[in-house]
């Protein structure tokens, strides 16, 4: 094991967690917020001084690495820039508990958006700023990130690290550089987010309230700035995110092909149309059950695509509490967050291209029943599906589903109902933020003992590595000198 | 397609039924029961008329047919038997609904439990007789009934019958035999059976009660003859439940093993180790939740034990009402529903076998993810465990988790709690009965509509035949002409 090359991206991570710092930090000198300041000031130091210090050990590391070491910087890297990340909140004393300011912070960089503060309007705007960001650069992954920026690893084995961050059954390099595809999926990911800054200013929300809500859409996240999330602002501004959150729920690779003008590719995603269809079908069925409880099937409308929207790209933001809908409407949701967006978006849950596999293999082994002599290939996006992705989805769906019960056991000692422990477990390990009953989208997860937080902390993690990472670092195997 | 030999095998069945109906109809003669006795010996004379009529039709049938015509006659069995034997109950007004009397029939043969009656002493003995009864029928499995003693089908086709009928991820001829390998398994069956009814007269309950009771525990079935099912017994006889729920949990081939003094091989068994693990770390942290609720720890091991033997076998019998307690234990049993018995038993739920199997493979991947280029060989039961055996586990997972989903949704509609639509979901769809909140185990499933009722029966039927048969009945293409 190459020990020293995971120390150098170790190192690098900090530096740049510093580097993000710098904007929260000019926030609250600007806004006079002493505390928040203090915070995030010496959280840099911290960083910096880390940072350098493991530089110097590891400086001299080779540059080769394979699968293992991929795996495991994705799973430590985001720990450390968690357990970093959340020292601003805990040293300002804006959230005095260090677990709840982690969940906070694991929650941010997860893109979860679940939350403990039942007082968001009462933190300083620097980090309210900080805690929108790290959706943001959570939501395309921060490690890709660093891919685009620092030349790393020869022997192309840096795709390990593409492969443990980026959601989805296969990861699709978009060019044959790692590198500029990181790139590519960077700029993307800007320009999307610009659009939806500007076209939320449009609707009268200042510079602060855009970039903030612009990071908890981009990121799929859903953090807001306001206690009632979305529902104070305008319908124009709430269409606007009903719109940007299902475009970031959208697989990036589309983006890509419309730059390249290929739109018949486009036009056969399977997983693209099979998003659209259970999303405006969700919409629809949500519509017809709730119809009676607005005054006109506009509104209605208005406010299932909402829900619809924010639930299935795993976001969270809310303009109604559909903690308060009939049990079919609570019910459908319930399942969007399960199924989540596509892969290769920044949002979560199974994704879609995991369900349409799913149901291929399904009708497929029909067929093979049948007719137990002919041979059937299973064709997915135009291309033959190799036994062994079929075999990956398989297992990822054991895993994902021995994770939510063990999970489930674990919280249910804190006595809550079962809608509350079934739905907060999803909504961590798909990363949502909100769920039903005590942890509907008007509540928060304050009430959870430190134990329960623990567990939905590490499904968050679960839930944005694609549980593999997180469970190879947590195997004693990995840790043996000798390997 | 083989159609005549389908309908050949039906007719088997009808006259079959009619057979069964006698010991009903003798009981309900001597009680002096008019009105159940009138309506056994209709549906008898309509059961032979039927059979008749489709035997002379179909009597010179083909004896080869194929997996499709073994799944397709399975299926249609148990539904043609349902619908018949639901007409005593319908017909004799005791149950005067005939959704609610194919509910309990359904309920009946396939094991489930669920009951729709909330006042079980109110019914005729004849009638309790022949509910409880359709329990032993369906527990076996009928078609393996008919398998042991009618000769049927040359060149070994049948195993698809025995294959749709009998639970577990893959079928293990005892003998080389099938028609022994049918009869050796009912031996088994008779032999426990009549043990069960001996143990529990010995503690004082009367022949009726007694053999109602044996062919509930028997066929892991949970219906039973008193309004609070067996709180009113001994805590003898609700041990000798518990001792043989669970032994009729265990895979059969076990009894056979042992038949043969093949102790060495029963010892390597991961399924039963796996089973009896499972069940006893249940039943102590169960125990350790609910000591307090109870005067002594003995006490509530004792209620535990019988808990968790019934709610992991899929029985459904209950000592106490389980839904009063912690949420932890209800979670925990809620997690035993889905996890049901083992393969081969007459138990339900996703079964043992194939939980071993998931998590081998669970552990398998991440092997070979952290080792790419290894050749691992996943081994079951001393067996290497072929690719297509994993791949119809997980198969028959991604559908049972489809179905429960869509199931669940329709239910939604009633309007009831999550918590009562996810446990009566999966209390039919794992054959167990009662589930939680609602439909808990002091109530029952009156509250639903029709339309409830019906997909939770599809369910039933679905879960006690492992999906595939019911989905290839289901199917349209099964029916053309041309096939």
């Amino acid at each position: 094991m190459n020990r020293k090359i995971i120390g150098k991206v170790m190192a690098f991570l900090l530096l740049l967690e510093a580097l993000f710092l710098i904007p929260p930090a000019a926030i609250s000198f600007f806004d006079g917020a002493r505390d928040a300041l203090f915070g995030i000031v010496v959280t840099m130091a911290i960083a910096i001084v880390l940072g350098l210090l493991l530089w110097l050990v590891c400086r001299k590391a080779q540059r080769s690495f394979y699968a293992r070491e991929g795996f495991l910087m994705t799973a430590l890297g985001w720990l450390l820039l968690s357990v970093v990340g959340a020292l601003p909140f805990y040293i300002s004393r804006e959230i005095p508990h260090y677990v709840d300011a982690l969940f906070e912070t694991i929650s941010g960089f997860t893109t979860t958006g679940a939350s403990i503060l039942s007082n968001v309007e009462g933190m300083s705007r620097g980090l309210l700023f900080w805690r929108s960001f790290t959706h943001w650069l959570g939501g395309m992954g921060i490690l890709v990130f660093l891919l685009a920026v620092v030349p790393m690893g020869k022997g192309g084995h840096s795709v390990h690290v593409l492969r443990a961050e980026s959601p989805g059954p296969s990861v699709s390099k978009l060019v044959p550089k790692l590198r500029q595809t990181a790139a590519i999926l960077y700029s993307i990911y800007i320009v999307l987010t610009v659009l939806c800054v500007i076209f939320l200013m449009i609707g009268g929300m200042d510079l602060f309230d855009a970039l903030c809500h612009a990071f908890g859409t981009a990121g799929t996240g859903g953090f807001g700035v306001k206690n009632n999330s979305l529902a104070g602002y305008s319908h124009y501004c709430q269409t606007v995110c009903t719109v940007f959150m299902a475009l970031f729920g959208i697989n990036f690779s589309v983006y890509f092909l419309i730059i390249l003008r290929k739109f018949r590719q486009i036009f056969k995603s399977e997983e693209l149309w099979a998003y659209l269809g259970i999303m405006l079908g969700s919409m629809l069925l949500i519509t017809l059950n709730i119809r009676g409880m607005f005054p006109s099937t506009g509104e209605a409308l208005h406010h299932a695509a909402f829900a619809v929207s924010s639930i299935m790209t795993t976001t969270g933001f809310a303009t109604e509490d559909f903690n308060l809908w009939p049990q079919f409407s609570r019910t459908v949701l319930l399942v969007l967050m399960v199924i989540g967006a596509c892969a290769g978006s920044t949002g979560g849950g199974v994704k879609v291209a995991r369900v349409v596999l799913l149901a291929k293999g399904l009708s497929l082994r029909i067929k093979q029943m049948l007719h137990p002599r002919s041979v059937n290939l299973m064709r997915a996006e135009g291309r033959t599906v190799g036994d062994e992705t079929l075999q990956g989805v398989n297992t990822y769906m054991a895993a994902y589903c021995a994770i939510a019960v063990i999970s489930m056991l674990i919280i249910s000692l804190d006595g809550f109902s079962l809608e509350t422990n079934i739905s907060s477990v999803l909504a961590c390990i798909n990363n949502i933020g909100p769920g039903l009953d005590v942890v509907g989208p008007t509540s928060n997860y304050a009430a959870f003992s430190d134990l329960s937080k623990i567990v939905l902390m590490l499904n968050m993690l679960l839930g944005r590595l694609e549980i593999f990472p997180i469970l190879v670092m947590l195997s004693p195997k990995i840790w043996r000198k000798a390997d």
